[in-house]
């Protein structure tokens, strides 16, 4: 297999998976349905958004879950079926019913997700139609998996895919996922919808568990804007196609490789949703180091990437430490920054700003051209324990309040 | 006493209370340095910020405040003297002890503020010789108020005061106050400086539980950008000369009138602090009734007023209910949209924009004309119980990301 031809392998590359990405007219113009289906019934997980006020194809979802098994993925874009009532719920049924009934499986095996608008009735008989078209292209390889990825799509600005490869006894397994995020990024929860089908053979419980600890470590990691979404949804299958030895427990051989893929996966998959964050001019990486635990290290750095006074000084350019040691000081877990140091950098160059508190004299030269580049990191280390968490956000430009005071109702 | 003499009174109108404001050097051309002094020992209560990286200021007036009591407080702008270490206690030690040496009161009834540029060292000579000139200055009244008043501001683009009036067993009791803020406004602590003197007489300990009773209902429900400082404190003095019986508890005759009138005074500022932060074209306030709990109703009050979501909307005169819904279902309490009633209005008018959930048909061009305005009320009746909550906040602008993008380190 050559370069170029590895370059485009994304979810169609996992055995028995096929999809397709159409028009189906919720939106103009653009792609805004999209069908994902394995040949065989798959182990399936799921988590959902957090938010108290959940759009109907969640509710539903949270149901056809329950049994850890699916076959299919049909998801429509441009409308979130939201606050949309009975009949936004006789829609999310009839999308399952009507996908079901067109691959000829059990209706108990669909999983369905939305995005879009809140708040107007589902165009139901357009999606139902979109659905019998999609089915039948199924059977087409070629560019499949980019006409999924784009029929997900609302605001975004580019379609989100990966791919990974890993051994487990002998056996290869493939893994691959499409995402769409863009604005109503935040920690705590699904945060954006992201599919993600592998071959692995993975018995449910333990893929449930496996999907929430990911989730948690990648896509609830990230921050755009601090909003969640009604819809927000993050589901894995799993059909067993690798044939590999049933991942059963954590201490299974392979169970470490299986874990880390999806992990990486997943936070390959969370940083294409920031870059691409509505008016977004940088992508920043937070880590915070030596904490007491892993959760307030995460809590930590949420706080730090979700401040409005952290993302305007990165959007100006300015190395204005105070802002961060105020928002870590906010993220609710005790925080003595006397035993803090703090770099600032890029992916090649870092300055020590403060040691133990104490500000450090640096090349103010310098830190201009760091903070000129794209892609900046964050770095406090607490130096109080031994634990560490990553997170990924955008900073807030002039851009981004004029994205999200024109995007109308 | 005419309507206009009535306009100008202040904090120096309460009994014994005497104040200044003046230019000692730490900011350029302004007033950065204030005083208040009562001619008698008062009672003291003070909220601080929550924030676990605590200013110099702030953990000395923690323990300063313990006994109940003061007889002055002493301001400083233009340096936070926060993260400043030992010099930074030092200097704020140096505050606290030339403010009594040259007052002639004991050192522990003086309270001290600071405000402005986070981790540079105090410039605490300056300020020592500012407090020097400034007790002099204390026995002139003419516009001793509006001077303090003007002292303690930052990126404030007015002064913010208030007096009120009221009645205790026939007595007249006076209450003033100052206040400060703009950016870095949120919920959910002392989020800025603020400072009243009463001539009540009441208990130390019945002042403390009122004032953090009334910060919960005024300050804390306040949000520019839901950033915190590490200076944010709101003390009370109350020095009894008004000579009513002494108020020992919440049953006592004139207590119910002490509390509603601290509370509005705290409200009259707290707005004065939203109509003032950074960048900000609308002041909106944000009512939740109906809820399960005045608890609840506040979560969900400050979930919506901080969404950078709505925020923009409010900006983009967008009457994007899905936006608002999305936040109220983000508060972290259980939310059932489809009880819940909400209208988008102005002073006068009021549009119902959802009926138990459902999208109500409306004038357009009606609703364009109220979103047009400086003053929006958003109402979100919860239809589930008793209690309400308001809350107050600004849009999210353009401007405020340029400012807060400019405003630099």
């Amino acid at each position: 297999m050559t370069e170029s031809m590895e370059m485009i392998q994304n979810i169609t590359n996992v055995r028995g998976i096929k999809c397709w990405g159409l028009h189906s007219g919720v939106k103009s113009m653009r792609r805004d349905l999209g069908l994902i289906y394995s040949e065989v019934p798959a182990a399936a997980a799921a988590v959902f958004t957090q938010n108290e006020v959940v759009a109907e194809p969640i509710k539903l979802c949270k149901e056809q879950i329950k049994g850890g098994r699916a076959q299919a993925i049909v998801i429509n874009a441009g409308n979130a079926n939201a606050c949309t009532g009975e009949q936004g719920m006789e829609g999310a049924k009839a999308m399952v019913k009507t996908t079901a009934e067109e691959l000829g499986i059990p209706e108990d095996l669909v999983l369905v997700a939305s995005t879009g608008l809140i708040g107007k009735p589902l165009p139901t008989e357009d999606i139902l139609k979109g659905i019998k078209e999609g089915v039948v292209k199924l059977a087409n390889k070629t560019s499949a998996g980019s006409f999924l990825a784009n029929a997900i799509l609302t605001t975004d600005t580019f379609a989100k895919e990966g791919f990974a490869q890993f051994e487990v006894d002998g056996k290869t397994v493939n893994m691959g996922g499409v995402a769409k995020g863009s604005g109503m990024i935040h920690p705590n929860m699904g945060t954006m919808l992201a599919f993600i089908a592998t071959d692995a053979a993975i018995e449910p419980d333990l893929l449930q568990r496996t999907v929430k600890k990911c989730v948690d470590a990648s896509f609830n990691m990230i921050t755009v804007d601090g909003d969640t979404s009604t819809n927000d949804m993050c589901a894995v299958i799993a059909n067993g196609l690798a044939e590999n030895e049933m991942l059963t427990s954590e201490d299974d051989p392979g169970f470490a490789d299986f874990e880390k893929t999806l992990r990486e996966l997943m936070i390959h998959l969370a940083k294409l949703i920031v870059s691409d964050g509505e008016g977004a001019s940088k992508f920043i990486e937070y880590t915070v180091s030596h904490a007491r635990s892993e959760s307030e290290a995460r809590k930590m750095v949420r706080s730090i990437s979700n401040s409005n006074l952290v993302k305007t000084a990165m959007y100006g350019r300015d190395p204005n430490w105070g802002r961060i040691l105020g928002a870590a000081g906010n993220a609710g877990v005790p925080f003595d920054y006397t035993k803090a140091d703090l770099y600032l950098g890029t992916i090649d160059d870092s300055v020590k700003v403060l040691e133990k508190g104490k500000p450090q004299d640096y090349d103010t030269y310098f830190m201009k051209k760091i903070l000129r580049e794209s892609h900046i990191r964050v770095h406090l280390d607490l130096g109080v324990g031994e634990a560490e968490a990553m997170g990924w956000g955008a900073d807030l430009s002039t851009d981004y309040v004029v994205f999200n005071s024109v995007y109308t109702t």
